[in-house]
């Protein structure tokens, strides 16, 4: 592996930036605060930067091409709810952080065509609450759907509780309107379901982390509203159950099911110990539990059926205990807790967190053999959580009980590596669901096929040959 | 739009003849026939190609490597199917047609992953059968499925009937294996539903038609097999009637429509007149007709749930007669009788065809002005079907009774620009499922967005900066 350089960068320059205020009006120009120099874990954090606000591609256009003169590096920023640094401008000399925060209309709901189209700018929540109001879903969730923006979801292909059954943020979106580091738009919204007219821009951009442009609209795709959903949480002897649960599910389900996620018993302490007053379900906390929502669009007698096939699960010994919801109310509670479980995390404060995949069938091992990997490291709590039906889990791992993640900071990279190189041995993949980002760059470099990385640094050359776009993310600059 | 060449091929020469010789086993050279030189409408032919028949992602990268050192071109070519003339070496000079007929085997069947390996030349409906045998299904589903390979498919994203449910090729495709043009091999193979690992270099690859590599296997996504599945075919008044009853049963079945086929009366006439001995359904054929599959994957009553939302269509005036299907048996003649209409029009002979889409909502539009645009050109017998909710329509010309496609040879590509244009202007696609190839390169540069356009051109000098793979099809090369 070459040497990277951020080298070739000029930081802003006041010619540069009085440029940029001459080309876009003054509310363009947010004032600079720690929201945009930091991210939730607090593992990067950026120096100087100035923030840009477009309102429009055109606008857009106007910031990369400036940049692109002198060589300015753009750093696209959307909600800085990521978890892999991609939105964060660190060790980079002073560089424009596009802010995507004003464009943040729906342009089109179409019930007729199932599609609507959001500005970059939009938060998930606003996304799905303007698909709800049709009478439509958008079925794409995540802990941070009330602040992260969609274009945002997309640039990282963010998955969540529901890709089982609808898929993840790429194969939820129909096209995009983007801007290309050289400047010129692209005009890709059409709401169309089959489109062969030449090479897919669409799929390359989305999960590019913005260093192959910046997705500024994107049409996406609107499924029919459940009318009939239930809910429950049943307590599993181990993940080998997990894996039998589910596939008795989708026996009786099929593509019902609309979200498998796995939770472990820390998941119950951390949420009792960091949220005062919150209950759990169940009173003594499972080792392992399954979180399942299943939906249909129509009726279907959805909570008798489900109350026989857990029966079945538990005449099987797939499960030993669990609540089936009973109400709206009932599930809702049984979500807001599953949905705590990362705020939790947050607040116990990881030693190292890993966004993981593997084959849907080697959960089990890839459990086990992270328990023991760990023990070598020493005695820390796991929290694993996550999304069976996909193969992605969240293996995070928390200092022992009265201790601080900060005394751990030098265990935190080779516990990375000693995790990610266990999924990569599994066939699985060391980036799940969060992106490579500025966390994760050196993993692709190690665990990427060659072939692979041969051709995205091609194909970032092509379409960034000044590497101005999120240079330090995904793909170090090779210099000689 | 620059000048396009081919002038910077060199034919196969005897020297690379001997190097392709002494790397391959003999029996990697079929013997040139007829099936490598033309395609099933007879739009394209080539002149002289050597046959290579590779076994193996090596071998392929052989041929490449091979090729790359002397600047031969290589079209990749698979079950030969395809309907723009891509897999046709149309004026190319002497180059390599590397035929995937030889890898053939189904290397991974996994239940508990959903998910199936299968060389590129494995046909599609052996891929169908290898998933079948596994008590899953492999969704993609298309009238060439018994000759077309699965390399082929995922080359140029195949759509077909079942694009409603599980989506495209592309969809339904988890990883690659590929032979890039400098002769690197990506093994991208894991069965990951979630792996954000880099750029997508699948989705890329699937549809660009060989012009970025040579597909060699595919790890491919397998579904549940339906047990409750039941059809019918009823006759509506008119597409926008077509377009009310499928919001009606999506709102009765949601997404367990697997299928939504608009049928025109000529395709009745058609199938009757050259299937001799043939019965289609209804006695009078209906002007318009829509045929509907739906499938659970566990026992749901289906049919007596059609049979209410069937009424309800009745009732509403979306629908005016029909017929359920009341056995399997009756199920697959209705289904013999869809798949038979493009055989029908192949017999008959069409002036010219053309696969389009439009948002759905569009689709009574389009076909009302496509028939005002072609009553300037004359009278002709429009032959008009396909997939409702994807928005895609085949909107085949035909010739008078009596006359003969060859008598409106000057008409066929004044007719093509005119339905295309139409597409065009309601927001749709010139190419919807069968891809661009050589068919279509013009209308490409004609309607195809301009920054698209451009990001397409850096994209392939990146992969392919000698311009051998698949040239003529796709992208014209700009020769300054």
């Amino acid at each position: 592996m070459a040497g990277s350089s951020l080298a070739h960068l000029t930081p802003v320059s006041n010619s540069l930036r009085e440029k940029l205020r001459c080309a876009l009006p003054a509310r363009s120009f947010p004032e600079l605060s720690g929201k945009y120099l930091s991210e939730p874990r607090g593992r990067f954090t950026a120096g100087n930067v100035l923030v840009v606000a477009p309102k429009t591609a055109n606008e857009v256009s106007k910031v990369l091409r400036l940049c692109g003169e002198v060589g300015t590096a753009v750093v696209p920023f959307g909600g800085g709810t990521g978890l892999v640094g991609g939105q964060i401008a660190a060790e980079l000399p002073d560089p424009v952080l596009l802010s995507t925060e004003r464009m943040k209309e729906i342009r089109l709901v179409s019930t007729s065509d199932n599609a609507l189209v959001a500005e970059a700018g939009c938060t998930l929540l606003a996304v799905q609450d303007a698909a709800r109001s049709a009478e439509r879903i958008f079925p794409l969730s995540t802990a941070a759907q009330g602040s992260c923006q969609i274009g945002g979801s997309l640039a990282t292909n963010a998955g969540g509780v529901h890709v089982i059954r609808y898929g993840n943020a790429r194969s939820l979106c129909l096209g995009l309107e983007a801007v290309l580091p050289d400047g010129s738009i692209w005009n890709g919204l059409r709401p169309l379901r089959k489109n062969n007219a030449g090479y897919d821009l669409r799929d390359l951009l989305v999960g590019s982390e913005g260093t192959l442009g910046v997705i500024t609209a994107a049409c996406l795709k609107l499924h029919p509203r459940p009318r009939d959903e239930t809910t429950c949480l049943l307590a599993v002897p181990d993940p080998t159950a997990a894996l039998d649960l589910l596939e008795l599910f989708q026996n009786r389900f099929g593509n019902l099911i609309s979200a498998f996620e796995l939770i472990q018993k820390n998941g119950y302490h951390f949420v009792r110990e960091t949220v005062p007053g919150v209950k759990t379900p169940f009173n003594t906390p499972p080792d392992w539990s399954v979180l399942v929502d299943i939906g249909a669009e129509f009726e279907l007698g959805l909570a008798q059926r489900l109350e026989v096939a857990a029966g079945e699960a538990l005449d099987r010994g797939y499960a030993s205990d669990g609540v089936i919801a009973a109400s709206e109310t009932q599930r809702q509670s049984l979500w807001q807790f599953r949905e705590l479980i990362p705020e939790a995390n947050r607040r116990i404060g990881s030693v190292s967190s890993h966004d993981i995949s593997v084959p849907p069938s080697a959960i089990p091992d890839l459990i086990a053999k992270a328990d023991q990997l760990l023990a070598r490291f020493g005695e820390f709590r796991i929290n694993c959580f996550g999304h069976v039906g996909d193969g992605n889990i969240h293996y995070n791992v928390f200092p022992p009980r009265g201790a601080a993640a900060a005394e751990f900071e030098n265990l935190r990279a080779p516990i990375r590596r000693a995790i990610h190189g266990l999924a990569e041995e599994l066939g699985g993949s060391f980036s799940a669901e969060h992106g490579i980002g500025r966390l994760k760059l050196r993993d692709l470099q190690e665990f990427g096929d060659s072939a692979l990385l041969d051709s995205m640094r091609r194909v970032k050359k092509a379409l960034d040959p000044l590497w101005i776009m999120n240079p330090g993310a995904v793909l170090p600059r090779e210099t000689g």
